[in-house]
């Protein structure tokens, strides 16, 4: 890929009113200038201000063969067709979203019209650009940082307010923000390190001792496992939090499915404008996306074949962030009772609810049959309990309520949430050394080794944002924190 | 619906990078400014010139209770999440698509950043546009007229060079123009017809006679009659020109099709981006749609179920523009010389081509049996014929441009062709009142009969543009070209 090629391509999907054309490059606006002619204004546009918009038209040259034809003529008498009217924008380096010379071509949205604007381009020194490519060269310009360029994509693949929120917190660099505080006590540690290493002859100099360092380097661990932590909410957050409804055949599991996807769906279509194949199953509350998973009832277990049936169930809830443990308050007979202490077990990482449903059939002086559910073993008071009917509606209200705070506390603004799987990736390794960093502090190995440990976890971070650590760099920060040899 | 309503609308389609949002109406810059916030430039829109780009942030506002989020405060400390960073071009009265104030926010593709901002939009005053309404105002605000207006949707939907180009030439107003001569001409006639109503009294006038009249009611006709049979041509480049292959079993219609369709898939699938039910059948050659009719082949004619086998053949001739008629070269028994004269019936109206394929099977000196073909009966010397391999590819090239030309001259930019069928329905009405002024002329039936016919010719050309013949402006017309009482 050369960087100083002038790269186009088209930046809309095919069937709007409008198509948008992408130039970027060093000679986006003379190759422009080649093939557009102005209305109006006769300006070229290599004459006209950044930040402006010219309206013309696009002219294809047409051979001297074809000149027995009725086609227009150029002001140099040479023969065109006109392939639309449209509107020009243009952009001067380095303010623009690649950072470099940029026009956008407003056309209308035939794609008869882009591929013959997209041709003429090319035939004038264009070159189509590659998917990303746009990113790609606003981060080699500097515009943004690796991880900022990623959320590019997630920024336009957002359909929630979560997700949107997410992209866009990632995009204005807040995750960039906490990286670059983590990456500075990192260099003042292996500064530190350093320090003692190139200096441990001058004994008139003091080094921080062991102590001190363990306890940056503690801190630092504890920062990064915070981020891994926030990839598993991210994750969740990006893909639809994963919600496993369970019960015997007759709780109502499917009423309840329907009552919450029914509602909602009519939102969900409006938002995706398509209609996606698992629509039924993933329902957009308070703008989070849940993704609710189906599981076979449960019945009784001495049957072969039904155990199998729970076996698969137990699997469910272990893809599942939440569990809504469905109970029919009409039936005295409910065998959930006796599994409960193994669901319960399976529950330890997830997020437990149980839902007691068809309280519109139980009389209201019955309801303390409830409390009878209490009797299951392991439940504990954190345990969420929640009374529903999901035939008439009631609690249903509740019971959202109810999983958009398990969610976590909603993300403000300024949350740093770990989102993207490369990230995460990038946190393990740089996790995985910093731990044996402190590891080696505590066993008071050699400076050198711990000091090789330490630079790792820098080169792991950055890899997040793109950046890259110099030796350079550790020294420069050495001397800009020292006065050595004073 | 109220023109004084500022719309709001998403103007491209789902799944691009970009998104284009398109505000029109005389608060559109007003009501942008209260969403948009500048970054760099604080002046705010209403401020800026017309035909410039402002970039920022779309904000929307928080309601206080969720002032807990650590949220970002506007500079009135309101606050606000940050919906998307954007481009904002401004437009004003009448420079703009619409004529009227416009401004076009250039955002992330995302679904839900663009339902955002069309609700941001909608709570500080717009309406969501209708389907065409900015087509629709622009017609309102004269920047164009109704044949124009309905060609923008054609020119977004055009696909190949021909669509594109009868789209083009209709938005650029060549049609118009064409209707707007025809209208001047009845114009004339009917002022003409009128004078000699009003002031058959003064003696002292000379009128054109009835015989010049006719000569000119003749000529409109004509044209008239002219537009109305390109529309036969236009409506087959819009909707892929028909050709019926049609002959025996044997004779390689399959294998002709596929070599016709195997060529030039790829370039259609590339042209239209997505796969068609039909693809196998449409070829795209020179820039013209062919759609392929398949026909089951015709065989002995004693069997009643095969003699229905070729009424249906007939049929699919009868929707055809073209038709091929395949003969298998090496076959001596062919049975389509049988057929032949009524095949050659049914062309009457149609371009028939006669194939001679399996060249490649005949040997060189034995291919005069093809002359023997010329014992069928009805064939003339205008009469297509073609020698081909449709297994070898031999001939193909050939045919093709045979094809192509067969299509009518090819299509220069200025040609006027009618493609829409309301435009035909107002053209063959208005052909029928024409129609009966001459028959009016001809029988010297009253000036005023002959009159009404004209005004209801006006009256249905005008349908087509749009604009309306007041009895004003046949007056006008009058007193504009002559010089009454003088």
């Amino acid at each position: 890929m050369n960087i100083s090629d002038t790269i186009c391509a088209i930046a809309t999907a095919q069937g709007g009113a409008i198509g948008i054309i992408r130039i970027s490059g060093y000679h986006s606006i003379a190759i422009t200038d080649r093939i557009f002619f102005p209305v109006g204004n006769n300006l070229p546009l290599a004459e006209r201000k950044p930040y402006t918009i010219a309206f013309g038209q696009i002219r294809k040259p047409l051979l001297s063969s074809k000149s027995n034809d009725q086609c227009c003529k150029n002001t140099n008498g040479k023969n065109y067709e006109l392939i639309d009217e449209v509107l020009v924008s243009i952009f001067h380096a380095p303010h623009s979203y690649t950072g470099e010379n940029s026009v956008e071509i407003s056309c209308h949205g035939s794609s008869y019209i882009m591929q013959q604007i997209i041709a003429l381009l090319i035939d004038n020194g264009c070159r189509l650009a590659k998917p990303g490519e746009y990113t790609q060269r606003a981060f080699v310009n500097g515009k943004m940082d690796l991880s900022q360029a990623e959320a590019v994509a997630d920024l336009i693949a957002s359909t929630s307010e979560s997700t949107h929120r997410l992209a866009m917190n990632q995009m204005r660099g807040t995750f960039s923000k906490e990286l670059a505080a983590l990456r500075d006590k990192l260099l003042h540690l292996t500064s530190l390190m350093e320090l003692e290493l190139d200096f441990s002859d001058h004994e008139e100099l003091e080094f921080a001792d062991r102590k001190e360092l363990h306890a940056i380097s503690l801190k630092i661990e504890k920062l990064i496992t915070g981020l891994m932590q926030s990839f598993r909410l991210g994750n969740a957050i990006k893909n639809g939090i994963p919600v496993a409804i369970i019960g015997e055949t007759n709780a109502g599991k499917s009423t309840l499915l329907n009552t919450l996807v029914g509602e909602e769906r009519a939102i969900v279509s409006d938002i995706h404008g398509t209609t996606r194949d698992v629509i039924e199953d993933t329902v957009n509350i308070s703008g989070f996306t849940f993704r609710f998973i189906d599981t076979a009832g449960i019945r009784e277990t001495t049957d072969t074949i039904e155990s199998i049936g729970i076996e698969r169930t137990f699997k469910k809830i272990c893809q599942a962030e939440i569990v809504l443990l469905l109970i029919d308050s009409t039936d005295s007979q409910n065998r959930t009772t006796e599994l409960f202490s193994k669901i319960s077990k399976l529950c330890n990482d997830k997020k437990l609810i149980i839902v007691y449903n068809k309280t519109d059939l139980v009389p209201e002086n019955a309801q303390n049959y409830i409390n009878v559910i209490s009797h299951f073993t392991g439940i504990t008071a954190s345990t969420n309990t929640i009374s529903i009917s999901a035939k008439t509606g009631k609690g249903i209200t509740e019971l959202k309520k109810l999983l958009v705070s398990l969610t976590g506390t909603s993300i403000s603004p300024n949350d740093v949430i770990v989102t993207n799987i490369r990230h995460f990736e990038a946190l393990s390794r740089a996790n995985d050394s910093i731990h044996r960093v402190n590891e080696g502090l505590c066993l008071n190995i050699p400076g050198d080794l711990i000091s090789q440990d330490l630079r790792e976890c820098l080169s792991h971070l950055s890899e997040i944002t793109g950046g890259e650590i110099t030796t350079d760099e550790v020294l420069g920060n050495i001397f800009k924190n020292f006065c050595v040899g004073k």
